[in-house]
């Protein structure tokens, strides 16, 4: 590759921003954390995003001529062609703000904008599970369920940058009610958030679970009755399996549609371990065509907390190559 | 475009063989009809492709040294890069034929293997209702629910050819047998078939329905079904009214996939007409995230009967200028 100079990766998230140089190897030779602080407003955050940059040059004692580019990671919606946040919701009072350009003009550096999933996907295509496919699906199983596709080599992004929505696959028809206002959704049915739902009903119902117990007075998380299946609590253990079972039907239908080598899984929930992965290569190899089934490989994300910081530095140096 | 002469399209499907001479804007110079007899076996089906290629060159009096290439549409399983059929489920017999090579031999031009219904949706972009779209998905309802996906302006294949099994998502978790091996799938609860079983379960329940009347002493067809509910039938109009709602449902799901600015509907099915294309918009309004649902159109295929040559000579022009 003609251009050797580092990228500098930035994960904005409602509570954290991340800032990392990034080499195209995927090294991070320097990174730096700090709070969003979403409520102090937008030129604020905007401030911090251009310290957090400024921060991981100077770590690496080089300069804007240093950095080949700058890629940014954001919650969706986003116009990405044009730069543009359009109405995040984790961060109150931003309306179609043109950060590309904002961070661009602060920095003199060639910034890119991409979806958050998206990045993630890009991260582990280039430098993590993902490395050597040229068709792989990543999956984010967490609060909600996201996800990006990288398909012959490229993210795909469709008409207007919205495609990937993984998590909102009608899988259960009538099923429980969802945050996007759809009901049955894969996330309705596997995220964290539907665990954690599945749980406080049963609460509600006055089941005998240790869930109940575990929470306290709190309201129920996954991490609760994730707790209480490792404790053995059946009501537990039939929830999470439950949760899997739809996880599962939902990546069949992913071999089925994109034929991918790979579904790369990350997000809290994956720290189920094999217990996830089992149930989703058995629910592909029920549920999906034996010639799909038998070319896709399920495993783990392996960036950990990084790639945020790595997959948004990788988004900007795929722009760039394909520009 | 350096290459101006007409390329062969052969459609190769279980019961009939056609074939035409296609120019690059998609205009049928030529064609040739004739019947497969699948069973007279794999060497004399053959000939018989050869014979209605060398019949449409007949008809515009033009020899091999006059055409660009030929694609052929062969039903799936397929193993594309290498041309080879691996196991037609509607051509008994036929086990790894190298059918490219074969054809490239005895005629002595450039050929080219497609998926029929990748074919059909390659057809349907060039010079059908996707025409000037990048995002296009096509989707044929008919005994089968098959389709193809055209992303970023290229057909796509996948790992191994077997991406596109639009009809076999997991609609339904636990829902009717599929033909597949699986249940639920789209086109279990959507296809003719589908139709075609609720008609004929209600008949062995005994249901006052005038499927049974129509259909007589044959298997009730989906064609029965449809005629019952134009006139007035409850059950029938029940029935295929629960089938668009699983068709909507499915298209909602490609929706949020895909962002496409297209879905093209093709195959017998279509002609119910707008109360389909009625609830598939209705239904990725309800489903689907507002962004996606916004951007794409739901419309009806427009090459007709055609579809199958004019797709297979496209799939090998698109070939060829990848190439």
């Amino acid at each position: 590759m003609r251009n050797q100079k580092p990228f500098i990766g930035i994960d904005l998230g409602g509570t954290k921003i991340g800032a990392g140089l990034i080499d195209i190897q995927g090294h991070v030779l320097a990174s730096d954390y700090r709070k969003t602080h979403a409520k102090s407003g937008r030129d604020a955050v905007i401030a911090r995003i251009v310290e957090a940059a400024h921060a991981v040059m100077e770590q690496a004692s080089i300069d804007a001529d240093g950095v080949s580019g700058i890629g940014i990671g954001a919650p969706g919606p986003l116009d990405i062609p044009n730069g543009i946040l359009t109405e995040p919701p984790n961060l109150p009072g931003w309306h179609n703000v043109p950060l590309k350009q904002i961070i661009e003009e602060a920095l003199d550096i060639s910034t890119y904008l991409e979806n958050d999933a998206n990045a993630a996907a890009i991260g582990e295509y280039l430098y993590g599970a993902g490395k050597g496919t040229r068709h792989m699906i990543y999956v984010t199983v967490s609060t909600g369920i996201g996800g990006g596709m990288i398909l012959d080599g490229q993210i795909y992004h469709g008409t207007s940058g919205g495609a990937g929505e993984i998590g909102h696959m009608t899988i259960l028809p009538n099923g429980p009610h969802c945050g996007c206002g759809n009901r049955g959704c894969l996330e309705a049915l596997a995220s964290g958030t539907g665990i954690a739902r599945e749980g406080q009903e049963l609460i509600t119902r006055g089941a005998p679970t240790l869930i109940a117990k575990l929470a306290g007075q709190e309201p129920v998380s996954a991490k609760v009755v994730v707790n209480a299946m490792h404790q053995g609590d059946p009501y537990a253990q039939e929830i999470v399996m439950q949760a899997l079972y739809y996880l599962g039907i939902g990546m069949a239908n992913l071999a089925n549609l994109f034929n991918p080598q790979m579904i790369v899984i990350g997000g809290g929930l994956s720290n189920l371990g094999d217990m996830m992965l089992d149930a989703v290569q058995r629910s592909i190899d029920y549920h999906a065509f034996p010639l799909a089934a038998r070319q896709v490989r399920v495993t783990f994300a392996k960036l950990g907390s990084n790639v945020g910081i790595i997959g948004a530095a990788g988004a900007a140096m795929m722009a760039q190559h394909q520009a």
